[in-house]
């Protein structure tokens, strides 16, 4: 395998084509950004952290048969994926009070919600990623009626699974967000990256932020942050959970 | 009938009790306010326009069967409603993009929507009325899922009625905010008021502006606007329609 073309750049990974068509070669990048890209850092290190940690859960989401890209890790810092076209919906679940939830029901941070939520926002960095509902979905075509139900519904069997897993890891599971994407045989999986950029992620026992939260609050070392996230995920895998 | 206690006063409304329990004496005022009561005007004359209005236009509501707060208009300020314990939702319908909504999509003002809109905003000042999905109603428990159905299917028959009756009247009903509340028979019913302060509404030929927009940004005369409003509405009503 070999990659060619640069397909597509964004702030956390390049995509390049390979000669299968239905195809797509990862190179995650060692950069981290936030709040729309308006905060910036270069960290050595990151695309390896995130290389692994999000081939390692998309391991997990397909042995739990939830549709996805992932192929294989092909080195350190890339991964082989099935090309899809993402639908421009960006899909968060959370189980506890954090971030722009907190914020917009005036919760306090770390409330555990007696009732998981699902919410979309439109993936649109010129209009910063708004919230939207399904009226709006429908109004902008963004998907079908059937295939948004189907991406909320797998969002909420991949939270299932991944607080399930975390656990195991001495981990929170507090939020996170998921993409889909329509791959060459027009089916919805799961696609972009599952990582400590995406997931927000609490000690279980010390509530110690371990994901991205630790760069936007300019709060500790975030590369020992996803360090230990990546530790702990494979010592589960090496006792074979 | 006399009005007794002052129970809540708002930012246009003063609300009183009267002998009986089940009901309110609503006196309107003479003041505009907009971005959450940032912007604040006296304006002479408009408590009558708003009584007026909204007292026509819940009348219209009646006629169709669309339960509701409405009992009589008292004075030229003043109307008595059914007593209600107010949904801290704000229900928004939209047939035309603007506003926040233009804003949040990216749509250009005026632009017809193909899907008309229904949207739930959190009725709560110091966040700010957020938008909210049915998740966050849920969890916050701010109505029952059957009520919840029930005020879009209402909001969804009040839009048609409006549309219908502003057409009459020359009007383009772009979009409007509904408040329910529960009236002291347990029944889910359109409460507050439904006037330029909470509808947008353009001429139909020349797309001007006639309501709370013109406060606004401020463009021109807002008592002239709602001078339009009240006249062409019961234009229509002595036109027997
Ligand atoms: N399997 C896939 N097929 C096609 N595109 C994908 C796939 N997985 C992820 N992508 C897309 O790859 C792009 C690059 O990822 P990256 O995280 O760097 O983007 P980003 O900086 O978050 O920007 P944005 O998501 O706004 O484009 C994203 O647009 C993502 O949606
Ligand atoms: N039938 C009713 N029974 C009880 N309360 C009502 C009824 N109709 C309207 N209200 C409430 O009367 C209050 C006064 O109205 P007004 O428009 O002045 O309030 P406001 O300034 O918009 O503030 P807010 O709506 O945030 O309280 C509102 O809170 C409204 O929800
Ligand atoms: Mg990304
Ligand atoms: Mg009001």
């Amino acid at each position: 395998m070999e990659k060619h073309a640069l397909l597509y750049e964004g702030k956390a990974k390049q995509l390049y084509t390979v000669d299968h068509p239905n195809m797509l070669w990862v190179q995650y990048k060692d950069v981290l950004t936030a709040f729309n890209g308006e905060k910036q850092e270069q960290l050595l290190g990151k695309a390896q952290l995130n290389n692994d940690i999000s081939s390692l859960l998309f391991q997990q989401l397909s042995m739990e048969n939830i549709p996805n890209h992932f192929i294989r890790r092909l080195s350190e810092t890339e991964q082989l994926v099935q090309k899809t076209t993402i639908i421009p919906l960006e899909v968060v679940v959370r189980n506890v009070a954090a971030g722009s939830l907190a914020k917009r029901l005036g919760l306090d941070e770390g409330e555990p919600l007696k009732q998981t939520i699902v919410e979309t926002y439109y993936k649109d960095d010129a209009l910063g990623d708004p919230l939207i509902n399904d009226d709006h979905i429908r109004l902008l075509e963004l998907v079908s009626e059937e295939r948004l139900l189907t991406m909320k519904r797998l969002a909420l069997d991949v939270n299932h699974l991944l607080i399930k897993h975390f656990n195991i890891c001495n981990l929170k599971l507090v939020d996170f967000k998921l993409e889909f994407g329509i791959n060459p045989e027009g089916m919805l999986v799961v696609s972009d990256e599952i990582s400590p950029d995406t997931c927000r992620l609490w000690d279980l026992d010390t509530n110690e932020k371990l994901d991205k939260d630790v760069f936007r609050e300019g709060t500790g070392s975030i590369g020992e942050a996803y360090q230990t996230i990546l530790s702990r995920l494979k010592g589960a895998v090496e006792k074979g959970i």
